[in-house]
């Protein structure tokens, strides 16, 4: 059964979340942040992708115009983020930023290219080519393309793949460029990637006379085996699985480049932070950067798939149970420590100062999607949705125009405020970011949420989020609509597809969710394998299948080696988690505690809007601890004082977005 | 009613808890830090100390013979800690180590006077008027006496009060001085502290053409204030109230110096980490660097009293309020975070990232001794107590041989070798240190613990700490000897003070220390006050007073602002803090929990021996949480298991005595 993912062109998501989610991509965060690229954000830091690109093309018309000129020599003082001078304005012909800055543009354009699908918009398809055209113009005759090292000195290339993420902008041009060509059927974008990947293929490989070597910063793997889909030549694949097979193999390729390796992450094998410490099929436990990480096993899962590798696909089997079972936040989050933007070891999972980036949960929904592929269990599925919901959600306001970088789960305002432990956490989602990594890939994954979905075979398709949306299937030659209903009421979520026209042995295969108690089909099941019910029928005769899902506020309690959640728990809603948060609660969110005795029977499903956003409310019957008047800072624990208490939760994704206040998504229970 | 402190040669310390510490120091803790300092501890950081002192004689013997010589000129690269090059022996007249490294001498000539006092050893002093007649060798003929300087240039001394410690280095030089003149009557020492002191009045002071500056890290005042009792020479006083009054009034002192200052501490005013951000009568709250901090409040108190400054008096009463109320750890600790070995928030007292420095701790003692000599409250005792029972003690191994810098009040041993967040905390002792200050601050403060047992004005003594020792006194010229018995049996302390000899006037004020259930005194009592029971009588016909204590386990909630405390408690038996140990109690403390129902009820006491010395322990009922088989990351709050477990626990000082293990302090409360 080959598994594939699904092309968004042939599904309309209608879901009224989802599509406010997908709305707000489409009408304020990508013009937003097409603003924001070219540094026009009052408040922001600037971004300077449009600038480089056109200093970049700039360049190029001067060395076409004049043979003689000199090219640009690499400084190799030259810092990982340029900034103008102090007071002074960007030199039109200079590089500015962090060196992976043409990402941003390439999420962006990915972003569009998934909106254009669902909603065409001539405008902004212009603008994009437009953009496009500037890339285009900026990249080498020889199809290098990366703007940092074509504006700073060329004679540096590929000198330092362990830092300079130039395979990383590769990854993103590609990405971006199959996206547009899927959308639009433009293929400039396209042929950039690919005079860029042979360009690579020319440098990089195992092939005498070139560079043995492969990613500092991973996702190229991914986005050739994307690019392989796209264009059918297995040059791709052999590139993406080269990278994957090479990876930390001995001796080490970063030991033979130019500057020396630091160990960064304490106690750890050298090269941890990059994945790069082992072959990737020998490693076990989760380490190091955890975006890179994430996509890495994401790559590396696409390769085993395409490849049929057990060895790769038992070792990332292992991978995501070390992520699952031991350093994942209940939110989805990874990456426990902002010491290295990395996981840390099993178990320590602290709330305040957790980093769990954004884009680090993006790359465990495009790790989980792709282990999907592998194989369909729902635990994938779970996953996926814990980290969409949660861990990707917050890290971007309700109205699509602020975001996080790092997702907490515990703030406390002044300590944001007065403590540098805690200089990588906002209690606010800002504008921008130098290293704008988030906010566009963000909007990439959103627009395109609808492919999430679903993977399918042939035959069969696998619904594992539930939304209302329309899609279209062909199944041994006949094609046909599968529309999906989702009624939500009280605790009750009501799914039915539709699929007229379908042939006989087209097999509809259900996603039971972790957090559900009870889940029922209507009519004759196949089989119910690995959390997922197998419905087939004759569709022409009875062409809906109705499931029923009950589910109820769950109460999670985090495994004892969680010593920064002993004695607490998390609310689960569905696959919302749930946070408590200043507004709702009042300040010292610690003192409070759920009555776990009471919690189930007690609890009071509402409804709260914020910024126009509706969002669900739990709220459950706890208390909150008090000092006796006149207690000291320690106090005899025995005149402590309970009062009872209401604690009102919220999604956890919907929080920060009424100011600056205290919120906790682990509380004590009692 | 003039309050002062005890001199050490009236006390004879013979309890036995004290005595084995005393006797710790002197046996092992002098001798292993006269090694250290010369260099010959194997395996550990060399100190330099002695090193320094030598080349900085040889250098002067250089000079004198030959005049024409040039003196060095100070490069502006020289490092705060100048280390030998890499694997080549350090060179004979160069300076090494943290350029504050005279001080850690100078504590130890301070905690060998001490040790003199009580345990006369010829030997000792032999070696230790050695060493003083080095550093007069040392001493520029002017008076400068700061090795760094002198080997490193001194055409840059007093640049740069604000880093450079050559005022703090004074300052242990004086208190050092005056100690060993005290305990032996020699002058040598004395001599150089005065010289130096004479030499900085005429570069520092308000008057035209001297520097307007005061101390980058306070300790002089306090010295000086010691100076000024040992010689009754007005000068000292007045330049410690200089020092005082001087301190961060505008335009700042410190933004005259030459090297750009950097705001270490987030959201606070400039020059907060060295105090130096407002006036000294005008600071509130307790902020930047716990030691400075605590140096400075030491000397102002100091000040304050000699001066009878009542605005200065007010301060300090506010910043040891600010201190107890919002900013101290249970175990007397502070400076809650390792940025800036700094005082964090207020309420804000992270248990695993504490900094909690033994010398913050010391200064500590130091701070409310001194509030003692203001005014007899026994909740400044209390403190004290605090701090020097868990706080100090803890810096110490049980044979003096092995010390923390930082006291965190709960350690897992992978945190600290994976987490680089937890650089600063060691989970095990550790031999010496490059910056070394801890190891003799604690020495030359046990090794003195006698004087700190009482204050005492003409005719009354006031009682703080109580311990087997004998103490003579003077009252109305009639002079008499007090002897001090304690006997401790099952939660009942009986101190007996025998004063045969006392004349009619003279009053014992005893205290009733803040852990007591209970304290009754026989006999008349004239009043009881502040804590304290003051009691006269015919002490010719009745020369024994009986103080009965009744104690018992306290269980302590903290705060619920204190957000990492939230939901649990501290074990308190008598003065000792108590703490969990993974080796009385297995892996993984935070899943434990008191039961608070039971546990004072069934609470039991026994005894622990480690390393030879006895401790007590305290088991409580409570339970182990763990999760059911087969549970994941997260699972159901409810099918978590409780059983039921003994929680045995062990003076908090006596951890990691046992080899690297797991501790706690804060234990969940069910």
């Amino acid at each position: 059964m080959e598994m594939r993912t699904t092309d968004l062109k042939r599904i309309r998501v209608t879901d009224e979340f989802w599509k406010s989610e997908i709305e707000l991509v489409r009408k304020n965060v990508i013009p937003y942040q097409w603003e924001a690229l070219n540094d026009r954000v009052e408040g922001a830091d600037p971004s300077f992708a449009m600038h480089n690109f056109r200093a970049a093309a700039l360049l190029r018309e001067r060395m076409e115009k004049d043979p003689e000129a000199k090219a640009p020599v690499f400084d190799p003082k030259t810092p990982f983020e340029v900034l103008p001078k102090e007071g002074e304005a960007p030199e039109e012909d200079r590089f500015y930023g962090f060196l992976f800055q043409d990402s941003d543009l390439y999420k962006w354009i990915e972003a569009v290219a998934y909106s254009l699908i669902g909603h065409p918009d001539p405008e902004l398809e212009r603008t994009c080519d437009g953009a496009i055209g500037l890339v285009a113009r900026a990249q080498a005759p020889d199809g290098y393309l990366d703007t940092y090292y074509i504006l700073n000195g060329r004679d540096r290339e590929f000198t330092l793949l362990r830092e300079n993420h130039e395979l990383y902008v590769f990854g993103h041009l590609t990405e971006a460029a199959v996206a547009y060509h899927d959308a639009t059927g433009k293929d400039v974008l396209l042929s950039c990637a690919e005079k860029f990947a042979s360009y690579i293929r020319s440098k990089i490989g195992p092939e005498e006379g070139k560079k043995r070597g492969y990613p500092g910063h991973e996702i190229a793997e991914m986005a050739l085996v994307r690019l392989y889909g796209a264009t059918g030549k297995k040059e791709y694949l052999d590139l993406a699985a080269y990278f994957v097979n090479e990876r930390g193999t001995l001796p080490y390729y970063f030991d033979r480049e130019t500057v020396r390796p630091r160990n960064r992450i304490k106690g750890e094998l050298p090269y941890a932070y990059y994945q790069a410490h082992l072959p990737v099929r020998e490693q076990k436990e989760a380490v190091g950067h955890a975006v890179r990480a994430a996509y890495l096993y994401s790559g590396a899962a696409d390769v085993a798939r395409l490849t049929d590798d057990d060895a790769l696909k038992d070792a990332l089997r292992g991978l995501f149970q070390s992520i699952v079972r031991e350093k994942m936040y209940v939110t989805g989050g990874i990456g426990g420590t902002h010491v290295g933007e990395a996981f840390s070891f099993p178990f320590d999972l602290p709330n305040d100062t957790a980093y769990a980036e954004s884009c680090a949960a993006i790359g465990l929904v495009f790790f989980a999607r792709r282990m999907l592929l592998l194989e369909p269990k729902a635990a994938y599925a779970d996953v996926m949705e814990r980290a969409l919901y949660n861990g990707v959600l917050s890290g971007m306001d309700l109205t699509g125009t602020s975001f996080f970088y790092v997702n907490p789960l515990e703030v406390l305002p002044e300590a944001v405020r007065r403590d540098s432990r805690l200089d990588h956490v906002a209690a606010v989602r800002r504008k921008w970011f130098g290293c704008a990594c988030c906010p566009p890939n963000i909007a990439r994954l959103l627009s395109s949420v609808g492919a999430y979905a679903f993977t399918e075979s042939d035959d069969t398709l696998f619904a594992h989020l539930y939304m209302d949306c329309e899609m279209e299937k062909t199944v041994s030659g006949q094609a046909f609509t599968l529309k999906e209903t989702v009624e939500k009421a009280g605790g009750r979520l009501t799914v039915r597809f539709r699929a007229e026209g379908a042939p006989e042995d087209f097999v509809l295969a259900l996603r039971k969710p972790g957090w559900c108690d009870e889940m029922t089909v209507d009519g004759p099941v196949l089989r119910e394998t690995d959390g997922y019910v197998y419905v087939s029928r004759n569709w022409a005769e009875d062409p809906e299948v109705t499931v029923k899902i009950r589910y109820f506020v769950k109460i999670l309690a985090a495994d004892p080696r969680v010593r920064q959640d002993a004695h607490k728990c998390a609310v689960l809603y569905g696959p919302f988690v749930m946070a408590l948060e200043e507004a709702d609660n009042g300040k010292g969110l610690a003192a409070l505690s759920v009555d776990g005795g009471r919690a189930l029977q007690e609890a009071r499903i509402g409804k709260t809007g914020i910024l126009g956003r509706e969002g669900v409310t739990v709220t459950l019957p706890g208390f909150r601890t008090e000092a006796p008047d006149g207690a000291g800072l320690y106090y005899d624990a025995g005149s402590s004082i309970k009062r009872p208490a209401e604690l009102t939760f919220i999604p956890y994704f919907m929080w920060a977005n009424r100011g600056e206040n205290e919120m906790q998504v682990w509380t004590h229970l009692d």
